[in-house]
């Protein structure tokens, strides 16, 4: 058994108070240096208690075990991690505890994976110990269908796909951060995710191979963190997508839905997309900047929007899955503005007023509600 | 120029109440990993202060620089700092900001140097960098002649000899931790005690070649940190004073004033001799355990009492400085109990009650008061 460690609760958020307080432009490698002692408090702790329990642990940081990770600094990637130790110490029969979120360049400055990032650091270190589970204890219980905040009869679910829970995650389900399960997609690590409070059995995050019959859909999930922007009438010649979309993306600004539609004159076309709620402002200013090189009639935009998304990795051997979605939705005379899709999502974005009762309708009308 | 940091205040005491809140007698390995983060997260947090300011600054942990030490966690020595690259980085016109008080040793595990270590640190560094001066700004803007919260005309010394300033925090002068004037004074590193909070000139702490004339006494210091043992009528024979004192140092209790008096009768002694405070209880349950080897007719104790010291360099060379001390306090009315000395220190243990009275009346008697 290895054991890796986050920081408490409130700690990181202190931390990177401490920082911004000091400039919000800060320099990231020293931030990382400030953000990554949280976990170190907490793994010299966590072992200690377990000493005190009687079981031999020590503590491992970053640095220590060697989780090497390239210099992004704030949001860096593991490339690899050294376990010949780890192997020798597992075989002295010591618990070792690591701190999570952290890792070393190769020119031996500290690094952090990004927020949540001790689960990557959890999945990274069972694919490289080929551990049989790699179990994820957190303040829910398990993954639900649907937000049970807004659903009562949401229903925790024994197993979810890696591409299921990837979608969740892409669409506002905290429950676990996207570049863990990637990785544990990536390398075959099992996963659960548990209740650090309750004793009581988690969901099991697994391969598609595992599951043995799919519901159609296994989650309806929504964010309210999206922000719909609409161009009238852009000039309809090529590469006015790239003269949009790429300044933004130099903006460091993730674009989320697209859709553009003819409009009936023929020669211009309405450009929609929405990007993340506080991104809203710098999109059009990033815009408004393009005036003289992008030629459009007129910019709206409208921060009052939510996504909501159907979710089933039975979605590809079914039909009609979007359909029962737009169907649900008209007869509770809900309009929706945009529409994506994608193997096992459908998506659509309406006015954020509408949300508790979008996803309180979806979810029975797929047949989610607990009895 | 280098800098050393030690952690925002509250910090280290907060870490170490989480430490003592599993147990008290917690593994001092993972003692030293929690602790040591306190001044890893300031490291960062004046690295990115001093960039805010324009100084291209960065942070440096103990085992990024390699301070080396022993293994003797929570109180570990240095026992080597490479600073290769920090030469390296100096050229390049970076401000190194070090991570005071922590080490590494040589398995790669964290290691503090104890209360005040940061001190330590920076005179470790100065010496191995062989700078010109070391500045310590802290709490308070020099040493003083004696308290200034008990003597209105304690006045701020230019300068102090290393042996004075052992002298006087060993008598409870909280300026500098002890080592780090300790190993100053072997590595010839100029000191200078400095405010963090008032630009006034400090108090420069050097060898004694460098100080012209030495007055007789520099300082008057006291600490209430005392208490009195004293064991009537022990059988005076051979192997008597290591049978009490061998079982002390067994239970690491410290013993520091003692003195012995041939009592009347010629066949036993009276001894008396101080430990802190904080081990009273304990030494006189190790002296009771010894009632069966060791013969004695009563054990006394008393908590009330003040070691009062005179320090200075000056003492060498000036005949009558204990005289009058004791010429001083026979004036006051005030009875020594214990008289104890050192080639540039006289201690004496009163009552406790006379402590401010006895401190005055030296000040003023050694020509200290400022006019």
């Amino acid at each position: 058994m290895v054991v890796v460690v986050s920081a408490m609760a409130g700690v990181t958020n202190r931390l990177v108070r401490y920082a911004n307080e000091i400039n919000p432009l800060h320099d990231a490698r020293e931030y990382d240096v400030i953000v990554a002692s949280g976990e170190q408090i907490t793994a010299g702790l966590t072992a200690m208690a377990l000493q005190e329990l009687g079981v031999p642990a020590r503590s491992w940081l970053g640095w220590q075990i060697r989780f090497q990770t390239d210099d992004a600094h704030s949001k860096a990637r593991i490339s690899g991690v050294e376990t010949e130790r780890l192997f020798e110490r597992l075989g002295d029969g010591e618990v070792p505890v690591i701190a999570g979120f952290q890792g070393v360049t190769g020119a031996n400055r500290v690094t952090t994976l990004g927020r949540g990032g001790s689960d990557t650091t959890a999945v990274a270190l069972a694919a490289a110990l080929r551990a049989d589970r790699c179990d994820i204890y957190t303040d829910v219980d398990g993954v639900y269908t649907t937000d049970p905040r807004i659903v009562a009869k949401a229903r925790k679910l024994a197993t979810i796909t890696f591409e299921e829970m990837l979608e969740m995650a892409s669409v506002g389900a905290k429950v676990l951060q996207t570049r863990a399960v990637e990785l544990a997609m990536k390398y075959g690590v099992r996963l659960q995710v548990l209740s650090s409070f309750d004793d009581v059995p988690g969901t099991f995050v697994v391969g598609e191979e595992e599951v043995l019959e799919h519901e159609q859909v296994n989650g309806i999930t929504y964010s309210r963190d999206e922000a719909k922007i609409t161009l009238l009438r852009v000039a309809d010649r090529p590469g006015v997508a790239a003269g949009i979309f790429g300044p933004l993306a130099e903006a460091n600004i993730n674009v989320d839905m697209i859709v553009q539609n003819i409009s009936p004159q023929g020669d211009t076309t309405d450009l929609t997309f929405t990007v993340g709620k506080a991104d809203l402002e710098r999109t059009v200013a990033v815009i408004r900047d393009l005036r003289d090189r992008i030629d459009y009639a007129d910019l709206r935009y409208d921060p009052n929007v939510v996504k909501v998304s159907v979710i089933g990795v039975g979605m590809r051997s079914h039909a009609g899955i979007a359909l029962r979605m737009f169907r649900t939705l008209a007869e509770k005379g809900i309009n929706i503005q945009v529409i994506s899709t994608s193997e096992i999502k459908v998506s659509v974005l309406i006015e954020e007023a509408y949300t508790e009762l979008a996803v309180r309708a979806l979810h029975s009308a797929y047949g989610l509600d607990a009895v």
